[in-house]
């Protein structure tokens, strides 16, 4: 192929959208998606295609063929049996559709390769950047696309956000976007690629490398084809925002198990690991820290320093804290003499000013507040973990609010621990719905802020000219 | 001190209850406790004592002593500020009560030792055995006794079941009791014991040891003062019983963190995780393994194999799954020959009849409940991870129906991994509250299948007269 990377952009942000197989059946996967584009909203101009079709679909005048439509097309939605979608790819190519996504599953995946070769044959004589098949496509909630055939009930409605989730696993796809949705955090793009025949990672990085909705990239691969395009575009991206990666098959038996997944070769992970570690990518050990790791990412600005100060309202927990900073790398902040004298004047006899700062049980949202204000000033602290036992006497919803006004501050990152039910709960999701980041342990934090730091100091070192170059 | 282990069948199972420091005021400490045994609904005879005390309090006769009540006081619940403990201690004493809880905080850990002091002796002497002080007491639903003293509307109800929470902290018991009736698993006894000046975690540990409701043990630890008592109780223990066990201060920073918050000394870890390993300890890293080893103990049975059968409806989460495995030092289950069979005959052509067994997307309650019979017989799989991924399409209360049907057959131990948003959450409750370990993530599942598998074989050694041996 001439050209390096796909161009997404007409898949991403299409002003004019073909379904084919759209249906006013609704136990049709066509009718689903159709559906979905009406419910998000989509402004553009948008296409029923059925072979069968007579008259309206959900309101819109159907077409029995992509080539009957006079519209220039920018997206395929092809929903249609396995069988037929090399035919409906050659339409397409020759109505000019400048992409196409195929959500239809029963190739590669299930032994039918030489179906697979035939749509791929297609997609090449007309250059058409396909994402597929087997997939759940695309969402973009400011674009307003949705190509996603799942029962919407299922699934909690993302807020529109910075965070970009691609996954070559469907099922791992939708879990994790409910995942995102339900901890109330923003997604910008959904790109489910599936058995990545002509779109790839490759291409899918290097366009959100320069998206603009984009901030941070959480990323399920099982495998890569194209190895020094790969290691190309990660250095590119990395340069400019951080990738969280989780890879499946990282062990000998679970790479056997990606090849009868997706029948891609998932390869040694330590050449992966090795890849990811010389290029800056964050490495999700599950599918947990993909979420621990893209709210901090997303929320908090970077902070090359490892001094932690701990603010908590329970002994035991900043005990806790302690130790997980320890076992992450990271370190105590020792307050200055300064922040020292500046507490003792302000916080009651109970309070044993020093690193872990123990507020006491009794601690309200001016203990809290008074804290985290000399804290957050002190330059002896890079970073901050607020522990806020919600089930204490004095954490109250006023305590959330202090911890929002700092936390959304963009001074200094700042993590919450909150465990907790049910009133724990509304309070953690005022502040993760505010851009604070909230954690059910000390040790997701100080992860989470590990990762924060190291990706740090990646790009500083970059910026620097220390960073690694290879060019393809 | 002559008896080796202090009586806590008083404390936990009284018959009638002082509450010293009882108020009419709601804002008081001792008004919250008394109301709490009266929503509890405490059946045996309650006695609100309080020096200024007129008339009656909440409906109950109030005393000015303890030395005024005719009846035999089988717990005394102090609530009075720290410089009068030692003297109503001396009152109980007198008045030949059988068991003291301190809530009262204002002693060592704030650096009042004499005050401490005083009281110890003043126990020593009536040989009184005193919880506390700078403790939350102890809550025990079936004994209907709660002398937490905690906003109700903060913590979520427990329901009775078969876990019993020990904690030296007060803010950590707050929140994990919170969190293990979130979770939904029931709960036997909580105790926390804050400074531990007379009954410690040794005295605890035995009395639960012998406690029919107590099916598992999980205890947050900073430090003990009787080692080789603490080693013999603790090895009694768990020939019954598992213990989940967190240590504060594990890393240098930890332990003096530990010193500042109970006056404890945390002394080596090593030392601990020497013993903890040698007699059969579960070690939890974080709160989260608290609860998620908690639930798998309360509610599976123990078996000493390593083969795990993965069931998922995601290809993706399949692969994590076997990865999370042999992470955790576990294998995939190689199913039988017998099992392929049947499995092959059921199963739609979509489904490759191999471990990891992905039932696809559309799997619905048949294929699940056909492939978990099958699995469940299969000689050659030791326990049972399901993923049942509810975004997809066939997930609904019907599997989870089927998982319960298994989950609670107490056959092989089986996990479920469900990580979603509201609609999930939904069936995870179903699941968890029938007596299912539901998990967020394929590695917290695993890590969990891996404590208990570690667990059974300890017992298993021990049972065969391998264990070890140390006598006092």
């Amino acid at each position: 192929m001439a050209r390096k990377y796909a161009n997404l952009n007409p898949m991403l942000q299409p002003k004019s959208v073909a379904i084919i197989g759209a249906s006013a059946n609704p136990d049709k996967v066509g009718h689903v998606i159709m559906q979905n584009y009406l419910n998000v909203g989509y402004s553009g101009r948008l296409y029923p295609v059925n072979i069968k079709a007579e008259g309206k679909i959900l309101g819109y005048k159907a077409y029995k063929s992509v080539l009957d439509i006079k519209d220039r097309i920018d997206l395929a939605v092809i929903a249609v049996p396995a069988q037929i979608v090399p035919a409906v790819l050659e339409e397409c190519g020759k109505a000019k559709v400048r992409s196409a996504v195929v959500v239809s599953g029963g190739f590669a995946e299930v032994g039918e390769t030489a179906l697979q070769d035939k749509l791929e044959e297609v997609a090449r004589k007309y250059d058409l950047p396909v994402l597929g098949p087997n997939c759940l496509g695309v969402m973009d909630l400011k674009s307003r696309i949705d190509t996603l055939f799942l029962p919407t009930f299922k699934i909690d409605k993302p807020q529109i956000g910075g965070v970009s989730f691609v996954s070559q696993s469907g099922a791992v796809g939708s879990t994790v976007l409910d995942l995102i949705s339900h901890e109330g955090f923003g997604l910008a793009k959904f790109i489910s690629y599936g058995n990545a025949v002509v779109v790839d990672e490759v291409d899918i990085l290097n366009y959100l490398a320069d998206d603009p909705d984009t901030k941070v990239i959480i990323f399920y691969l099982e495998g890569v084809k194209r190895g020094r395009e790969f290691i190309n575009v990660a250095r590119k991206v990395t340069l400019k925002k951080p990738i969280v990666i989780i890879k499946g098959g990282t062990t000998e038996e679970g790479s056997k198990a990606v090849h009868s997944h997706t029948a891609s070769l998932a390869g040694s992970f330590e050449a992966y690991r090795a890849v990811f570690r010389q290029f800056g990518f964050t490495e999700a050990d599950d599918l947990d820290d993909l979420l621990y790791f893209g709210k901090i990412f997303d929320t908090q600005p970077l902070t090359t320093g490892k001094r932690v100060a701990i603010i908590t309202n329970g002994g035991g927990a900043g005990v806790l804290a302690t130790d997980a900073l320890y076992n992450n790398g990271l370190k105590l902040a020792e307050m200055s003499k300064a922040s020292e004298s500046a507490l003792k004047k302000v916080m009651p006899s109970i309070v044993n000013v020093r690193m872990p700062l123990d507020l006491a049980g009794d601690a309200d949202d001016k203990r809290f507040g008074a804290a985290i204000e000399t804290i957050a000033n002190d330059p002896n602290v890079d970073a901050i973990m607020v522990l806020a036992l919600f089930q204490t006497p004095g954490a109250d919803s006023r305590v959330a609010a202090q911890l929002i006004k700092y936390g959304t501050s963009g001074k200094k990152p700042l993590v919450v621990v909150s465990p907790g039910g049910n009133y724990t709960e509304a309070h953690k999701n005022m502040m993760e719905s505010s851009g604070v980041p909230v954690y059910g342990s000390p040790s997701s934090a100080a992860k989470s802020l590990a990762a924060l730091i190291s990706y740090s100091i990646y790009r500083e070192k970059a910026a620097h000219g220390n960073g690694n170059k290879i060019d393809g």
